[in-house]
């Protein structure tokens, strides 16, 4: 059976506690989000915030496949028209084929946080529907707090969803807004739901306050539901919402409903990973399916199990999400993505080579020091020509001193830097102040090299990503640094890894620098 | 109704992948478990990990109040007798009242990991837990794989918990050792496993990997179940195991069910805070009841309901768990969270007074540049007081120096920091070097002022983030740091933006220590 996933990350999600998106994140967002051929993307309240507008106005230009942007809105104001409602009006100016348009499913809400009569109430929401109908658009009903008002009063429940049906809504999505619903009693009003509207789609949208909005969502699904939403790490306010990275393979590989195209189901990790980068959060290790512990074995015991028979200790393949298999000592995986990324320059190269072997275990003590390389592939090329012993050395570091400073004096910047670096048998020795250490440290480096690389001139940092590693041992702990240089042709990406902030950056910008020059030379 | 909670923390909580326990971490985890009032602590397996073995022989010492410590152990080997198993000797010589047995109840482990008969699999179960009981202690059964078992052949699995059940087991625990069976059929299962064996005890025990081991516990409970098997924060190898901080107040606040002494459920958010700072890991904050985001409100309109009527957005009373309401105050929210701030201090101040107008003006500004004050309450606790103009000045900074370097000499640390500090008439300069720029200027900064404030030596920083502004801007970009401060007791969090890291960093140091300090003094 399909269902119709819709991701609530660049909305609902935004909710989080520790979610905040600049507007490049939000467009790289839902670049992440269609990758994944996730079909419907909710990307903003435009009514509520002018920034959302904005972002709509920008998405119009985004080659999204086939994913659509949704918009989202309240129902307007009481005791007004919806003609004169301003959030309905920025609704409409998003654009998007389809809108979503909440409004309170409880009599008890209606009465306190709304301070309206249960008429008006069924009135904003008949308007508001019926106004953005009109307008052309498909209207997708979110009955906020629908299963709390369900227990409250039914009658009236029904009657909220009646009156969005009538104006019409083809989906009605049932919200558990406080996530205190159990997925037992999620089931039964949802399969009621179903009986009482046969003509619509039903959908769900749950929150994890009880850890429970996995479950619940499916036994919604299992009752007859056919729209999902959710957000693809489970971001959003308090405990976050459904967690569509949990659902979708649980849905679509244990279950039989088709979510995504099939195809795109191994790049679930990768996506999520990137998401995750994108929001400047690190993804937990386990997390089910795409956390980094997801496949991991431990147990002497269960690693042998794991051996003899991969189901012993694995309820899936963990390929099937494009994850790996992990065996916490002497890990063996991901020898067929490096084989493949070799055999670019070594063809003939083996999968048992003792040369693939050395690769692979450089590249495990990286890993296990901080390295990261799926957001980083031109650090990995780098580690792999030098290990073939094909990488030109194009200079060496001799020295640098960064010194930081308050207060100011003068025209003095915070930060000033001095490199000395050697390229054959010249040495180059400049300083550069710049606005902190990094970027000081960046504009020497450069301006060392430029006499001898006069193509250094045309490149420049895109992006700059610092993550820490480890943050329980504080300002001490380890970071990761990943930097996206671009020469305005061609971008790529590097990563460096240090208990030092500088050296992290020094690595990932001589990482960078030495990839354009190899371009420059080898046209790789 | 009454249910047996055992907390395997100590035992399958150690495979977690983050997870190293030392010798005291160990004992501290029990004392966090007993006094939360869990009943069975399972600590170890002494017959595989000697490690444990000594642990018991210490734990003896320990006051557990009504807690009890438990052993895990397996059966016996394959065709040896019970007598001569060193590992069964080592469960008893831990010199518990129970011990937990586990076998395999699945016919394809039976053959395929285990590579002995079905039949000789029985004996084995039959014989180890005789063994057990005939030493005089209680002994529940362990399952392994018995849903995929049953799933199978569920006949051989039912074989299974007949042959533990005539040995003398009086608890049949069902474990869904690879989490990847859905609550109805646990469920099921387990329903049909109580009718089978009336006069036993059954438990659940469910791992997290499809992210429904708190729904498969609570359906195996609703079908029946009266011991549940988890771990406290969900640790345990891959995804972890049932998450018990969720499950037992699901199902004593919100089932009926007596899980742990009805007063301790208060205790439960400092307990889980407590156990994470003793496996060295961050709580996440948006865990189910107990994360720091769990009851935190950031949509405007959401604070703006919360404050009419508390239920509109919470499942349950914060309190009931020991955790607080936070409300979010960020660029989506409203006047009406700042002035309830702002009343603390000012309890007659207006909505239209022009000291709030001038303080939302100062948020707006701050926020324009990039600050954030959702994850740094106590920032903007004394934006408030230095607006209101109630905040000391405790210390003045005169100068700050760092200087980085490469390559290293000797035993230098790649970075050092001067710090020169005054407290009213007196100056302190100091210096410190540490892993990074951070670490030294956090190491002389707090030095510095030791000497005025011994308090300060309590405190120390317990998270620290980095988030890059606009990083199209690169390493030239602004950056907001977070801190995150504890003196074990309570914790803060504060913010600094600027586009030097080194003084986004100083400014959030240096508002932890004057709330630090704030604290002390006024008991704010």
């Amino acid at each position: 059976m399909k269902l119709e996933i819709l991701d609530s990350t660049l909305r609902d999600g935004a909710q989080g506690a520790d979610i905040s998106f600049s507007p490049s994140d939000k467009l790289a967002v839902a670049r992440h989000l269609a990758e994944l051929g996730i079909p419907l993307i909710e990307a903003g309240n435009p009514g509520s915030n002018p920034k959302d507008a904005e972002f709509f106005a920008e998405a119009q230009k985004l080659s999204l496949g086939g994913s659509k942007l949704v918009a989202f809105g309240s129902t307007r104001r009481k005791n007004t028209r919806p003609q004169e409602d301003a959030a309905l009006a920025a609704l409409l100016s998003a654009g998007t084929e389809a809108a979503c348009i909440f409004g309170k499913a409880s009599a008890l809400h209606v009465a306190h946080v709304l301070e309206t009569s249960p008429e008006e109430n069924l009135a904003m929401i008949a308007d508001s529907v019926g106004f953005v109908r009109q307008a052309g658009r498909r209207v997708i009903f979110d009955a906020e707090h629908f299963f709390d008002g369900f227990a409250e009063n039914p009658d009236y429940a029904l009657r909220v969803l009646g009156a969005a049906a009538k104006a019409g809504a083809d989906t009605l999505c049932l919200c558990d807004t406080n996530g205190g619903t159990f997925p037992e009693q999620i089931g039964r009003v949802t399969a009621l739901v179903c009986q009482k509207f046969p003509g619509h789609k039903i959908g769900i949208h749950c929150h994890n306050d009880s850890g429970l909005a996995v479950a619940g969502t499916m036994q919604a699904v299992f009752a007859g539901a056919a729209h999902v939403q959710g957000t693809l790490l489970g971001f959003g306010e308090r405990c976050g919402n459904a967690n569509l990275s949990t659902i979708l393979p649980n849905l679509q590989l244990k279950a039989g409903y088709a979510c995504i195209p099939p195809e795109q189901m191994e790049r679930l990790t990768s996506v999520c990973r990137a998401l995750a980068d994108t929001a400047n959060l690190s993804l937990a290790g386990n997390l089910p399916y795409v956390g980094s512990a997801a496949f991991a074995h431990k147990a002497g015991m269960h690693v042998d199990a794991v051996n003899k028979l991969h189901a012993s200790f694995e309820h899936i393949s963990p390929g099937a999400v494009g994850n790996k298999r992990r065996r916490l000592v002497g890990e063996v995986s991901g020898k067929s993505s490096l084989l493949r990324l070799v055999r670019r320059y070594q063809p003939e190269i083996s999968k048992d080579s003792p040369k693939l072997a050395e690769i692979m275990d450089q590249l495990k003590r990286m890993e296990f020091a901080g390295y990261q390389f799926e957001a980083a592939e031109e650090s990995l090329d780098l580690l792999i020509r030098r290990c073939l012993h094909l990488q030109e050395k194009f200079f060496t570091l001799d020295h640098y001193k960064i010194i930081g400073e308050y207060p100011l004096f003068a025209q003095l910047s915070p930060s000033s830097a001095i490199v000395k670096v050697r390229v054959g048998q010249e040495s180059s020795l400049t300083s550069a102040e710049g606005n902190g250490p990094v970027h000081a440290l960046d504009l020497a480096l450069r301006r060392a090299l430029i006499p001898f690389y006069p193509c250094l001139a045309d490149m420049r940092l895109a992006d700059y990503k610092v993550r820490v590693l480890e943050s329980d041992a504080t300002t001490a702990a380890g970071v990761r640094v990943l930097i996206e240089s671009t020469d305005g042709q061609r971008t790529w990406r590097t990563v460096g890894v240090s208990s030092d902030i500088l050296e992290a950056s020094f690595l990932a910008l001589s990482d960078s620098i030495e990839y354009k020059l190899t371009l420059e030379k080898e046209k790789i």
